[in-house]
């Protein structure tokens, strides 16, 4: 399908937004008439500068406040038309988008809003344009779509189409079901906007918190569905009014923009394919390369240097990571507990040494393991996330890889039954055919990594469509200088986790801005254990520091659940932290402290199908680690 | 009255918290649970630092889903109550906050609940405490103080009491009114927030926007009135959910929350004198020199450095403002036009150099003309802002001042019947008796101050009770580049405007970090003339540089207003920009060019008593602003 973007979407001026939109790959672009206000040159100096960028102006918005109005102010709002039409013949663009009145003096009768569409109808032929009425969920007599398709139906003129938006069809929790059987020709237009589930003003959520599809909560498949079925051919193009989208880099935003579509498109896809809709109705939707159906970590990549080398290894080997390897062309060294990897790389002159002087020690790569490295590679290049090649040693593998927001490299690893592995193929591996060191961790439960604020929406569509992970809803984290946004994603086996904390307290606001924080990535890691109070004792033995949970923590834990006491104090004894879902599952947990302000690493262990991270405890380890730093 | 605030209302760690809340001045201070969880040391710890300080911690709080439930699990509840009641008793404080359950599965019987509230009385008899019971604007079942007040009233027991707080009542519409007939000794704690009207979700409303009194939307003067008319006789107690504050600097909140329950008790003392109630109701509340029935700007000055001083005094000139005198013994030049001052500082070694080094071209003071200055500062000092004296020369002029949040000073000046003036006093005049230049402009309209947003309330609270301004509701502007929040502040008969902006886009933010723009101060000044379309060609023939408006704005216009050709013409010629509001009034404003990349001039003619800023044009001019530095 032909993807358009409304240049509010955006931030710049009217010609940044027009280089970036073209930039990301979009073909359209609706013309927000203040970014037009705003743009000291004539529409036709817009259409130019569109033309030859090769983009389409596809559609001129809004004109409000048309119908259900008083004869006088009718014949007002027909003059206040023509001079649209006329900016709208300047800019090249046939299409207008008409938003229901949200006038408190609005005339609530079906028949006399027909009446007056069909006027603007007769005048838009006239003018040789094409009108289209939208539905706002906030419009003071017509606001749903069913209803702005009864008047268009009646008015009954070709000049004179519908237009659907996502937004003000699922924030009132209506069902787009009835769309599909809305002729398509009439559809004069249709625009997109995903949104979390929020439980505000619905005119102040469409405001100020739309977000691009995969970012929010709505179900667009389905509503993009029923626009398919409906026989509709023209533009799906978002609409999003995001305050975070204001202030972001344009380039970057325009690119998700972009990326969203295709995926939703690849959605939608698939759910008219579970409905056997004919192939003829999915042809124009993007098909992208399936995500990888299982994704593991196959390793964890640190950049560091000798120092902080020395520091994490030390750290590695109290928590039982055996030395597993050393790279054959590469001072990169690979340890192993049970199925965690983690590669410690200090390689002068390497991506990771300039990771290293712009992050100090931080995740320079994550190896995804998958069944198919190139066809996973392909679906996230196909997204347009940037491919890498690093420098390779002679027989060593050659790794696809893509570039995730904060620059790190993403992997994606296969191996072929009766090959060298990828860790026989680079490393010199140590006692190869020996047993493997039974410690007590299994594997890396999760990944925490500290993002910008600005950035946590662009990360969740990285994982989102790269990987084809799922996304859980985010949650707010009290810290003592600010609030922690959070929000987590895994693979849909749960194999891989990846939790996103975007600070907002003013030391990581400052650093951001600063550009020592941008990027820095990694927070923590998480290992699963099979018994926390055995693992934890013998680390501490062997000199890894727990972080001190303060006591009053365990005293209010005993009045908010009955816990025996000898699990309690062995949990006070151990630093250990306490969760409990719904479902009795059990999650329990501890902190090492941190090893160089930013990172650190978790023990945990899961009772009964526990699922999530602790979310309830986050606020009182971020306290403990503030009052550390002290 | 006592004074205390919630320590979930500022940011910090717990030690933090209470030795900012002492200093700014509070006598009492609410334990918030989550505070003393994260506080690595007992409640008996944090009752001695409490002690050494000098605080009395008021309340524990809170104590939630305790009513309406199973047996089984008043049980439990019980238990979980006396466990809290031994942390009170550890912490020092005889009362615990005991909110309404908001759990679905509430059982919603008020007799079931008095009996339940019964034992829960006794259970705090037998520890020797009170608990104080409060309806959630969300509760369940209970949700109003009036509801909660019945329960309380039918358990009529000692050691129960009811807990009101002004956000859980206003924030529903409800009136408090039915509070002054609440036994005031059964009244056990009283809470008080703000809050900008929001139209969401009330819990969300409450967990993240409530405000200091003074800074939101809510008549707290009255809910306060009738607290008092209760015969209330305990503190009144901040307890504010504020994303902001929880990421703004401790001591500055703190202090804010302080002085803002002051300018509460004025207002309310105010409220109940009006009511003619009796002498000894209002004998407790704070009582501060009145706020300046009259005020008026006398000057305003700026740091410049001698490269400034000749930029900002030929557009001066340009604009026809007439060097009026030189400071007897400063570098200092006096510009007058009409009845505006404005004063250039170039002394070396004064407070003026020094913020321009700080700030560069900037606005280092205000001097507001009052009735009797030593009283408004006395009230503004009172008011905790921080006294100013500069170094004067023989026979010159003592002005009181204050330093307002950017450390800029306010000046109070006063004249006395046949004394010499300020100016007379201190500067040597121009021609002081000859005939005063007339020129287009009369008078400062309005000051436009560039604020950090995170500074923004504090300015509000500033302007309200150190000078007794009036504020407007808060409007968002776009900008290229992100959004701006602005709020106006006026004099009660609106001859000091000024408007404060606080940008949230990625340029001011960064700045903001990099502390290159915090406190810069000023953004723009407007004069008045009664006839812009007169003075902005002479301007502009003198080479005033007028900043130029894309033509398209006036093509909208053209379709929004019906504006004579002529008119149109005319303000399509001149750059002149257009609003009206609903009752025909109508304003006229043109821009210089910026001087320094964030300094500029307005020009503004208002019409038919137009009272607002031109806010529909904001966007409009930042965008052209955001073009030219392209």
């Amino acid at each position: 399908m032909q993807r358009s973007i409304a240049t509010v979407s955006i931030s710049g001026t009217l010609v940044e937004k027009l280089s970036a939109i073209r930039a990301a790959g979009f073909e359209g672009v609706e013309i927000f008439e203040n970014d037009l206000l705003y743009f000291d040159g004539s529409p036709a100096d817009v259409r130019r500068i569109a033309d030859d960028l090769g983009l389409k102006i596809m559609l001129f918005q809004p004109f409000r406040d048309f119908d259900g109005v008083s004869p006088e102010r009718l014949e007002r709002n027909l003059d206040r038309a023509k001079r649209k039409f006329d900016v709208m013949h300047e800019l090249g663009t046939d299409r207008i988008l008409v938003c229901s009145n949200v006038s408190p003096d609005t005339i609530c009768d079906d028949s006399l809003m027909i009446d007056q569409l069909g006027a603007l109808a007769r005048a838009a032929e006239a003018a040789g344009v094409l009108a289209g009425y939208e539905a706002l969920a906030w419009g003071r007599h017509v606001k749903t779509y069913r209803h702005a398709w009864k008047l268009v139906d009646a008015v009954n003129h070709p000049n004179l189409g519908l237009v659907l938006d996502s937004f003000h069809t699922l924030s009132l929790n209506d069902t787009p079901d009835a769309i599909a059987d809305i002729p398509g020709e009439r559809i004069a237009f249709v625009q997109i906007a995903d949104a979390p589930k929020l439980a505000m003003d619905v005119l102040e959520w469409s405001r100020h918190y739309r977000c691009f599809p995969g970012q929010g909560d709505f179900d667009l498949a389905n509503f993009t569905a029923q626009v398919v079925k409906a026989g509709y051919k023209g533009p799906l193009s978002l609409e999003i009014f995001n305050d975070g989208f204001r202030a972001a880099p344009t380039t970057i935003t325009a690119a998700d923009g972009h990326r969203s579509l295709l995926f939703l498109e690849e959605q939608t896809r698939a759910l008219l394919e579970e409905q056997q809709q004919p192939r003829k109705t999915t042809g124009g939707l993007y098909r992208s390369p399936a995500a990888p159906a299982h994704v593991g970590y196959q390793f964890l990549e640190f950049a560091v240097d000798h120092t902080t080398r020395t520091q994490l290894a030390d750290w590695l080997g109290k928590l039982r990571f055996r030395q597993a390897g050393q790279h054959r062309s590469k001072d990169v060294t690979l340890y192993q507990h049970g199925a965690a990897s983690i590669v410690l790389n200090a390689e002068p002159d390497s991506f990771a040494n300039a990771f290293f002087q712009q992050h100090g020690l931080s995740l320079c790569a994550s190896a995804f393991r998958v069944d198919d490295a190139s066809h996973a590679f392909e679906r996230a290049a196909g997204f347009g996330y940037a491919p890498f090649s690093g420098q390779i040693g002679p027989n060593e593998r050659v790794l696809p890889a893509v570039q995730a927001p904060d620059g790190s490299l993403n992997y994606f690893v296969d191996e072929t039954p009766d090959q060298p592995t990828l860790f026989e193929a680079d490393f010199v591996l140590t006692d190869v055919n020996g047993p493997t060191e039974v410690g007590p961790l299994e594997r890396i439960d999760h990944v925490c990594l500290s993002v910008p604020a600005s950035a946590l929406d662009t990360w969740v569509l990285f994982l989102r469509t790269a990987f084809g992970f799922l996304a859980e809803p985010g949650v707010l984290v009290p810290d003592p200088y600010g609030l922690v946004r959070s929000r987590a994603l895994r693979s849909p086996d749960g194999s891989v986790r990846i939790a996103l904390n975007a600070s907002v307290d003013r030391h990581t606001a400052v650093a951001e801005a600063l550009h020592t924080y941008h990027g820095s990535g990694l927070n923590h890691v998480a290992f699963s254990t099979g018994d926390i109070f055995s693992a934890l004792p013998e680390f501490v033995a062997d000199g890894v520091p727990i972080l001190r949970i303060p006591r009053n923590y365990y005293d209010d834990l005993a009045a908010r659940y009955a816990l025996s006491d000898t699990l309690l104090e062995a949990m006070r004894a151990n630093n250990i932290l306490y969760d409990r879902d719904e479902r009795g599952g059990e999650f329990f947990h501890a902190y090492t402290e941190q090893l160089d302000q930013r990172f650190f690493l978790e023990i945990v262990e899961r009772r009964g199908g526990y699922d999530g991270y602790g979310a309830a405890n986050a606020a009182v380890r971020l306290a403990a680690q503030a009052q550390r730093r002290k």
